[in-house]
């Protein structure tokens, strides 16, 4: 054992594929990873068999999917990298959430029952499935009119994207399939019920996206009754399994799925974990105070803590949510790479396009050293992060986004670091509400492609919030993150470690890059926040209710 | 008389050119018009010569194009109207204001003297000439201070632009070409000296540019010292000349200029009058109660009355100031076909400029057909239209361009619309003022390329303003305004008219296009315009400071 390296694989599913990732228990060096692509990817349009459409804001996928991907993503790994597959030791699974499906009393899928194939309600409801949202108002509505406790870990509004909102619209819609489901569960979990052959939940899918909490349990049968009369038993009825933290070991892999795999039978599974929360442990992050940022098209924000408080607009506060021991926190930034995709797409002059292609540069790319050049202040722009709305801490959709400074001067690159900036800003305003609360950030580390590609963006969030930022060494936190936690799930003795910290201490590398704040940029930073921040709270609390009147005569 | 058709010259002297229209005295008709640039143009690096360079802001022109591109453009007029030179019978002038120069006692300029002519203080600073910011701020800041009635009449504050800055710039910066100066002028008087050898001045630039009241006369000694010791007599010393009222006659073609235009000797020439508000008779308007636009990349606004009121922010307020007989208001707004402008250089992105050109469209026309599809307020944008600063109510440089509703899909011809809608409201904004003042405004009269090129701003103004909006017919209306008040000035005997209203009567077409209101639009508009207007206050009333530190953090 000493001398020959174990491994564990991380299955990470994400919107469009699955990867697989094999990390040496030891060396933490990636032996193989493969990514395969989702055949039905995002159905939006009809159900598979083209016969019934969708609605709209429906996204649904195939469970088929997920299996077969798995197992040619996991067989296709395992051969790049060259190793026997009993040198395997245990499985890690994140998956995006919520992503949620209804299954029969043997783990079954409904919608690959014949009677159900062909309704919606009965079908894999994807995390941006957003046609749940008049579940989501009606819920709450009702738990702010009844002061229900839970909605606080939860910043005072659950998403249409969540667990409840879903099940209920399949109540609503078609009792027939809520009836007929002997169990909800979120695709995480049912990946790791298939692995296992034993119904497990995961604490970090309960806590953040369920309603759940260990002491608290789920919102009760009254507050459920008030939303549907079939409702009330929802819990009991519906939601079997015992709830396990993320690197605990969920069970063992089942012979068959041994066979399928062509892995051993027997190793060690981990309760699953949220994508962008399995970050945390692939970030090398296995303790308080340091936040990890999964920046993307948007941000989550993740920070751990021995303390549970209430935070203003937050996305959760889960115990064991992340790794156990801890409080995990979640916070976000619903539009960071998006709002600089829009304003390339949308927003930029075709000189900007012609200079960049003349310097063989990606757009971004130029755009960025352009604005690197520019002191801070210097454009004399300021602007409102909320393209895509606010989560944190207004939880508002229906905010918008704001440039101001705007004059016959004010050119490209200019406003590409103001809407950097304002990113950064929107960062510094989550990091100061959770320091408030008594949960301190002495550090960020920073995941994902915006983070390794853009050194300006990285030193920019640095001034703005007076820490450091280190980028997180691999390109595929979550996968890695999955790996370390089947490391955990298969124990030491079987090759894998005994803790999470252990194994994030030996299995996942430092950051690659540390970028320092600057004093002097930070004090000039601390003004421009100040404005950030008095024109967030008149826009986003209510004092000029000029974003919502704009959404309002959209329509 | 009655047989043959007498014509008015009506001189339009802009920033690059002169523009010389000849217009028939009963028929109105453009019987010929010439426009010549200046050789020399606007001159912002060395004087000519090459010698003396000019500092930041600085922005002169030589006397002698006037004359000489004045001549040029009459004889090309005269020549292409095909009509005998001794029908021309009287001659109006319009200039850019505030565009000043010293002279000697004879009107010689300064400039022109061998001793001054490597001096930039000894040459004609142009409207646009902002070296004299330093006076400005002084002046402003002692008749605020010691609560000076005049400053009122202007908003509260004067500009760099005008007379007094600029005269006083000549004696702090060079005090021996002011002590050689026996006369300060603008050039529009400076222009009528020259053609009748006497010298008298402007009801219209006294009032607007220079701090004259007729009845409250300039600002008094014992203020002016305050500025600079040696400033005190300044008006007593450097400002002879009686005012009239544009339209009024200020004198005689004098023999040699006669000889040099090619035209009568004796004829009478008008007291001159601002470019922009030549527009007012130009647009066919010479009464109450009808707000005349001149839009290009800024837009002056301006409206008669019979009663003096003091309205917030407004340019000014000056009896006869327009025509005799009216108290003249004007107010403007800084950026508004600059703001268009801006946008199709700076944020318009490739996609919008390749539909444009395969359509063989202008990119301003592309953009506005696209945008009169959308509703009032479907787009979810509004935007502060202060790309360049604020000037009716707030007079504030420092004010800055806002939009705010920016979402992932914010689209460009959406973007473009709310610019537009901004430059309406702000006009609706002035429109208001006036109106709670006590001056109506029935209808507006919308002068320039902008209007007469794009119908779904105009409808857009009327739609915000619920008022209905004219276009004027002459695409040149302050050139045909100068040839007006060229009309009155010679007289009914002599050819012309006896008042600037049987004038316009005969000589101006009526509007090209009358654009209606829509009620329902109009309805919609006003819930939009109720919160730009608070946005306004907001930011310009100093509740919230962000657009005044982001100016003061750009240094």
């Amino acid at each position: 054992m000493a001398r020959q390296e174990s491994y564990a694989l991380g299955l990470d599913f994400g919107t469009e594929s699955v990867r697989a990732l094999l990390a040496g228990t030891r060396s933490g060096r990636v032996a193989g990873e493969a990514v395969v692509n989702y055949p039905h990817g995002v159905i939006t349009d009809r159900l598979p068999g083209g016969k019934t459409p969708l609605g709209r804001d429906w996204a649904v996928q195939h469970p088929d999917d997920y299996l077969r991907c798995m197992t040619r993503a996991t067989k296709q790994a395992v051969k790049l990298a060259r190793i026997r597959p009993d040198r395997v030791c245990g499985i890690g699974v994140s998956f995006t959430a919520c992503t949620m499906l209804p299954t029969t009393a043997d783990g079954t899928p409904l919608c690959m029952l014949p009677k159900f194939t062909g309704r919606p309600n009965a079908w894999v409801k994807l995390w941006k499935h957003h046609a749940s949202q008049p579940q989501a108002d009606k819920m709450n509505a009702l738990a702010a009119r009844r002061r229900q406790a839970w909605l606080k870990r939860y910043g005072g509004i659950i998403s249409s994207e969540w667990f409840f909102p879903k099940a209920l619209q399949a109540l609503d819609e078609d009792p027939a399939v809520y009836r007929a489901a002997d169990v909800f569960i979120e695709a995480g979990e049912w990946l790791v019920w298939q692995l296992t052959g034993r119904l497990t939940r995961s604490t970090c899918h309960g806590g953040y996206k369920q309603c759940w909490h260990p002491k608290a349990g789920y919102p009760k049968p009254a507050f459920l009754q008030g939303l549907h009369s079939d409702f009330a038993n929802f819990v009991r009825d519906k939601l079997p399994g015992d709830r396990l933290a993320p690197g605990t070991r969920a069970g063992e892999l089942t012979a068959a799925m041994a066979r399928r795999l062509g892995l051993p039978a027997g190793i060690g599974v981990s309760a699953s974990i949220i994508d962008a929360h399995a970050a945390v442990p692939g970030a090398a992050v296995a303790g308080p105070d340091v936040m990890v940022m999964v920046m993307g098209t948007s941000t989550c924000h993740m920070l751990m803590s021995k303390t549970e408080k209430l935070v203003e607009g937050i996305s959760g506060v889960v115990p064991d949510g992340i790794l156990p021991g801890y409080f995990g926190y979640e916070a976000g930034q619903v539009a960071v790479g998006d709002i600089f995709a829009w304003y390339v797409d949308h927003a930029c002059p075709a000189y900007v396009l012609r200079e960049a292609s003349r310097r063989r540069m990606d757009v971004h790319d130029y755009l960025s050293s352009e604005a690197a050049r520019l002191r801070p202040g210097e454009s004399g722009l300021l602007a409102l992060d909320w393209w895509n709305g606010n989560r944190t801490p207004f939880v508002d959709a229906n905010l918008s986004g704001l440039i101001v400074g705007l004059t016959l001067a004010s050119r490209p690159h200019e406003i590409y670091r103001a809407l950097v900036e304002a990113t950064a800003f929107g960062t510094m305003r989550i990091v100061e509400l959770f320091d408030q609360a008594g949960l301190p950030t002495k550090s960020l580390v920073a995941c994902g492609g915006i983070a390794q590609k853009n050194p300006m963006l990285v030193q920019i969030y640095a001034d703005v919030t007076g820490r450091p930022i280190s980028v997180a060494a691999s390109p595929n936190a979550s996968s890695l993150g999955a790996a370390v936690l089947g490391a955990v799930a298969a124990g030491a003795k079987a090759g894998g470690h005994d803790t999470a910290a252990a194994a994030v201490g030996v299995m996942c590398q430092k950051p690659s890059a540390t970028y320092r704040p600057s004093k002097k940029h930070y004090a000039i930073y601390r003004k421009l926040y100040t404005d950030y921040k008095r024109l967030s709270d008149h826009f986003g609390r209510y004092a000029d209710p000029v974003m919502r009147n704009l959404r309002a005569s959209e329509t």
